[in-house]
């Protein structure tokens, strides 16, 4: 069958193969990328969806806006403006199917054959993907644990003329990166100053640890002038309240936002009314709050306990910084003690022993560090953690 | 900003201008495209969503498998069994954010800048605007009140070459229509002949009012040797159950379904698990023979309303095949008598006397008909029907 030349551009990705391992039995993975499905409100989701059958099923059931269930919409406006985010209305978001979506509206929108993009190196798999699908030309900026290293991006920016700059700056997946202030406001400026669409994707940043981290650089465009008219912000439920919903919604300038919506339209038509409708009443029952402590506390056990772990049972074979939210650890194999190098052996190793991670070198569009890994604590309890860090001791 | 260039080939939809004038007081609406909300079986719904819930909260709440949540594959195939497709396993279909996904995988799979692919003339307008999005160069077939007129397709298929076939052969949008056996078992034909995917798009193929139509072409290739290679079919919980779900599927061969699958991986990671696993709920819970005869009966009840009230009232103004199913009447102005043969001016005329319908033109994805119109007999009661086609006399 002639298939379209666009898949030439992609393949299946190699995490996916690595999956089909964690079926063994006993294994630990630290290998999703995935919440736990034990943190989930499910209480708190079953009433709001029979709040959203008993109150509106029509709306819940029925065909809806392409734009977005409206009581939706306007939830999702306060909870960005609870976070810091001035002014910010409802018809100035639309309702995605979970954030991948929205990065898949704005490729659709956005991106023809050859066009640049530039992302963090490393970076979210699926979004690397999902541009190439259109024909992006990826180039990888370099980061370090303060996030994208701005210097280096504005000359990139004037090299390569990008469609758009996509960032995760909280807590990036597989980075666990934290995106300074500072750099949130250069990068505000550059946008401004080169006229380039910044992508903001975060779906971690209410999983903190310790204090808040920066406000969103869609919360500080209101700082930057003009810079509001460059940020578009990816949003979603899906980690700090139920992936299976596929709820997520992207903010941005009303030409784009219309473009993408009409994009939408012939993708999905909308997002499932029945889970938006859901995810309304959970947010307008006031739960969230004492959900995102929760997760919160949880998660920060985990991390904290897998930070322990690693620094005893690997000791100067593995570096990394410790992550101050989100999900996830980005550790670099250092050789030390003539202990292994490659990330991709260790991992084969590490199966054998009964735990599973997954190698960072997936994760770079380009130049890929060999030596890098992503250690997810999210679904392992502080024992299995420990248990798994020491299998991860005995594999090197 | 600059955007891709796939946006030139598509426009906002004509339709959607006119829906907004549906929000005058008292309109009577012919215009939609939607199920009755009060048909919806909310009281089967809300028990499968609680079951859901329940039974298996991590997998309702979770992330899933891009192919589809697994029971739901069961089920959808047995689904399909029922309706005498031999032999169809839950891995020969793929769980789509409903069948407009299913659509648009279809599309970023195969579909490239100037491909070639042929529709009816008229067709479902979301599909031409999908397609074309993927760059498709638009070829119509003309139908009649069987179908699609085969000798011309076939003409059509050796002059484009095209990259599939996309048809709705049972109680098509808008055309109301029913392809014969004959025919269905001749396109099965040719597709071998000529190696052609044909796309059999089947949301109403339930709506029947009285006897039963057809077998699918999916159910079909199995008496055409060396067909079901090269059939695709999209199915919908829309129409029988609730668009909000926004559960559909994709029948297809191994090679296009994982193509298909790795492309939606992309594009919403999967469908909503909470809607699937409230589907597969849903239909193990036996309901779903009464709720298709339910269905069935009230909306055979509305068209028979329409057919007798337009024949009445607008007499040889116009001129249909009364719909043996779906949700359409799909008729031509023949301008006797001196009265109006222009839709669109019809349409104007019409929304002042307190009615709405869709003017047949924008179906056309090329030698559009001015003359025709599309009537949706589904969310008015039968009372409102005959007063509804009494003001459309008054406006003709």
């Amino acid at each position: 069958m002639p298939f379209a030349s666009r898949l030439d551009n992609v393949e299946t990705s190699a995490i996916r193969e690595l999956f089909k391992l964690l079926g063994k039995p006993g294994i630990i993975s630290f290998a999703g990328g995935f919440p736990d499905s034990a943190m989930f409100d499910v209480e708190g989701l079953r009433e709001a969806s029979q709040k959203a059958l008993s109150e509106e099923p029509g709306g819940a059931l029925q065909y809806g806006a392409t734009e977005g269930y409206e009581p939706l919409r306007a939830q999702l406006a306060a909870f960005e403006r609870s976070k810091g985010v001035a002014d910010i209305e409802p018809q100035q978001l639309i309702v995605t199917t979970g954030s991948q979506q929205a990065l898949d509206l704005i490729g659709k929108t956005m991106v023809g054959p050859g066009d640049k993009v530039i992302v963090e190196g490393p970076t979210f798999l699926a979004t690397i993907q999902c541009f190439r699908l259109y024909g992006a030309d990826i180039q990888s900026a370099p980061i370090d644990a303060q996030g994208v290293q701005v210097d280096r991006l504005e000359q990139m920016i004037v090299e390569h003329r990008p469609k758009f700059v996509y960032l995760i700056p909280t807590f990036g997946n597989p980075s666990g990166a934290l995106l300074s202030l500072e750099r949130r406001r250069r990068i505000l400026e550059l946008a401004v100053k080169h006229q380039v669409l910044v992508v903001e994707d975060d779906p971690y940043g209410d999983l903190y640890f310790g204090e808040a981290p920066p406000p969103s650089m869609l919360a500080l465009s209101s700082e930057v002038p003009g810079s509001r008219e460059w940020i578009a912000h990816c949003g979603s439920m899906s980690k700090v309240l139920s992936p299976g919903l596929r709820v997520g919604w992207l903010v941005a300038q009303p030409e784009l936002l219309a473009k993408a919506t009409m994009c939408k339209q012939f993708s999905d038509a909308h997002t499932s009314t029945f889970a938006q409708a859901t995810a309304a009443q959970y947010l307008k029952s006031g739960r969230m709050p004492a959900t995102l402590a929760n997760v919160r506390r949880k998660y920060a056990e985990r991390s904290h306990a897998m930070a322990q772990a690693l620094r005893r049972e690997l000791g100067d074979a593995i570096e990394f910084t410790e992550p101050q939210g989100g999900l996830f650890f980005w550790a670099r194999l250092t050789g030390a003690g003539g202990k292994v190098r490659d990330a991709g052996e260790f991992a084969s190793r590490a199966i054998e022993q009964g735990v599973a991670f997954v190698p960072g070198a997936p994760f770079f569009a380009k130049d890929a560090d060999p030596a890098t890994l992503r250690l997810s604590f999210a679904t392992a309890d502080v024992e299995k953690i420990r248990e798994g860090v020491a299998r991860l001791g005995r594999a090197l």
